[in-house]
């Protein structure tokens, strides 16, 4: 196979992630989200909102990171956040090397390093990406009278230790779902917890 | 308003766009593409593409250009590659102010200025953000038994109109989906015309 016939293997392969469902609800609750719109979204509101990451970040590199950390989910499915979590390290990297091995070598290698610089939630831009990846589900929740709180009984302590990571990215962005959380709390999304 | 409070603005009206159909299915044929996951896709396949550009481009402006060269579709709504192109100028300025306008003032005159060199295409990144936007299109078509080819009855040179540009910015591609109108023409998708 020519360079570009494997390249095209690889994007047309991962066309499947627009049928991948999320938890979580548009804005407008017209239907569920799927993973290729919400990484759209992320990685556009990368370049909108870069400048609140606590350090700063290379936004392109993490724009890149973002593009490709949801495709292992084409085979190893989406992971809810409040759902049980499973140990899904061996299903999710033997997805990356089916899916990004369609790619030519140098372009497979770079693309398992982003990935995995993602999950790793070590460096800056790493700790960015997650913190705008779990930034939505709240206001999409919040939007749709409890969506998936409500859905999986989510309590407070749970919420917070699933979004609080947002704030190892950027406080301010924290500090704004942190409000939402009160918000739903208030509204009874949220239970109080013990 | 703070910064922050009109970048969340902006990013939760673009939600919007998840709900701007498309002509075309999924490669799966469930259901119409919808123009958010388009572009996530556009986006990545720039990244893994860039390779193939007529002249050396900017791989990351041209990602940036295609993250937000659709939104004026969520006031003017798609344009049908094949379906009544009308002129639609006017209606896209204004949703460009509208949209972009949410924006602060800086971020604002950067992403109109990258919409408006998408829309222009003239500059070597402008041609091959072209180029990418109309690679999956007929892709699409042909594994979908002629999709949006038969639902408006294209003939080849319409759809060589359509999809020539694309050999403007990457003569590779454009071979490629040169020879799908070929397979599409043997298959009675599009009629040879005049």
């Amino acid at each position: 196979m020519t360079r570009l016939e494997q390249q095209m293997a690889f994007l047309l392969e991962i066309d499947k992630l627009k049928q991948v469902h999320r938890r979580t609800k548009l804005l407008s609750g017209e239907r569920y989200e799927n993973s290729a719109e919400h990484t759209w979204h992320i990685a556009l509101a990368t370049l909108v909102l870069a400048e609140h990451s606590n350090t700063p970040i290379d936004a392109v590199k993490v724009m890149k990171m973002l593009l490709v950390h949801d495709l292992v989910e084409i085979d190893a499915g989406d992971t809810p956040a409040y759902g049980d979590q499973g140990d899904k390290t061996a299903l999710e990297a033997a997805a990356a090397e089916r899916i990004f091995g369609l790619l030519p070598e140098d372009q497979r290698d770079a693309f398992i390093a982003l990935w995995r610089e993602f999950e790793s939630r070590e460096t800056p831009a790493s700790l960015f990406a997650n913190s705008v990846d779990r930034l939505f589900p709240p206001i999409q929740n919040i939007h749709n009278q409890g969506g998936s709180w409500l859905d999986f009984a989510v309590n407070r302590p749970r919420a917070d230790a699933r979004l609080s990571p947002i704030g190892d990215g950027s406080q301010p962005l924290w500090q704004l779902v942190s409000a939402i959380l009160d918000d739903a709390q208030n509204k009874g999304y949220i239970q109080p917890g013990n």
